[in-house]
C-alpha cells in the first residue's frame, strides 16, 4: 500500500511526507480445542465457534489468513487465539468470547499489518486484545537486551 | 547429528530408517521485567536473576542462545521465559523459579534442538516446562487444520 500523508511532528507543519507502507500479511490462529474457562469440562468446545466467527468477520476480504490450530496450550485461559506476522512479535490472547470477539481479532490483525516496528499498537487495539493478552514473543533475530540494560525502559 | 534408528510405526516393524537429524540452534528468551506472581508489586524484580541463572546453567557451552527480553507480556504469571527455534513452535512458560529453573530452560532448549517435528517433546521435558506451560504457537507457514477436521485428534 502506498500512502501519501501531510507531514506532522518531526517534519514540521506543512512539510509533505511520502511514505511507503507495506501492509504485511498477518495471520490469526484460532484454537479449536479450547473450552471457555468458565465452561464445565464436559461442555462442548467453543473454539470452532470462535474460528467460524473470525472467518465470518473477515467475510469476502482476503487480507488476513484465519487458520485453525489444535492447540495453543493456553487451555485454562481459553478461548485462545494468536496473531502472527513475519519479522514481528507474536501475540497470544485468552478469555475470548466466541459470540463477540471474532471482529476484534480481524481488526487486530489489520492494525498489526500496518505496524512499522513489529509490535501490535496499544492505541486502537480492540479491547478484547488488551484485557486478554496472555503473552508476546519477539521474532527470530531479536538481538536481546544487553546484560547491563535496566529492567524497565 | 546423524541418527540411525530401527523403523517403527508407519514403516513397519523391522524396516530400517536412516535419518539425518540436525540439531537446530535454539533460543531461550528470559523476561527481565518479571516479578514472581507471589511477590508483592514493590518487591525487586527477579527476572534478571532467572536470566543470570539460565546463563550460568549454559556455562561455557555455546549451543543455546540465552537472551534477555523486556517483556513477554505474561506479567501476572511470572517469572516467564520462552523457547524459540526456526521452523518450530514457540513455547511460553510461566511461574518459573529464579533459584532452580535456569537448568530446566537449558535442558528444554537442548531437547527442543533435537526435535524432528518442531514440537517440544513431552517425554524428558523438564518438570518446570510441563507444569509452567502458558502457550505455544506454530511457526509461520503452518497450514492450519482443515475446516472439517475434528476438534481433537
Amino acid at each position: 500500500m502506498i500512502s501519501f500523508e501531510a507531514g506532522r511532528g518531526a517534519l514540521g507543519t506543512g512539510a509533505m511526507r511520502v511514505t511507503t507502507i507495506s501492509a504485511v500479511r498477518t495471520t490469526v490462529l484460532v484454537c479449536i480445542t479450547c473450552r471457555a474457562s468458565t465452561d464445565p469440562a464436559d461442555a462442548p468446545r467453543k473454539g470452532p465457534q470462535l474460528a467460524r466467527a473470525t472467518q465470518q468477520a473477515l467475510g469476502e476480504a482476503a487480507d488476513v489468513d484465519v487458520l485453525r490450530v489444535r492447540c495453543l496450550g493456553n487451555c485454562s485461559r481459553g478461548l485462545s487465539a494468536a496473531l502472527c506476522r513475519e519479522k514481528a512479535w507474536t501475540y497470544v490472547f485468552g478469555h475470548l468470547d466466541p459470540d463477540n470477539d471474532g471482529p476484534a481479532l480481524i481488526a487486530g490483525a489489520r492494525l498489526f499489518a500496518e505496524s512499522v516496528d513489529g509490535l501490535l499498537p496499544w492505541r486502537n487495539r480492540p479491547e478484547p486484545l488488551k484485557r486478554g493478552l496472555i503473552a508476546r514473543v519477539p521474532p527470530l533475530g531479536f538481538p536481546g537486551e544487553p546484560p547491563d540494560s535496566p529492567e524497565t525502559p
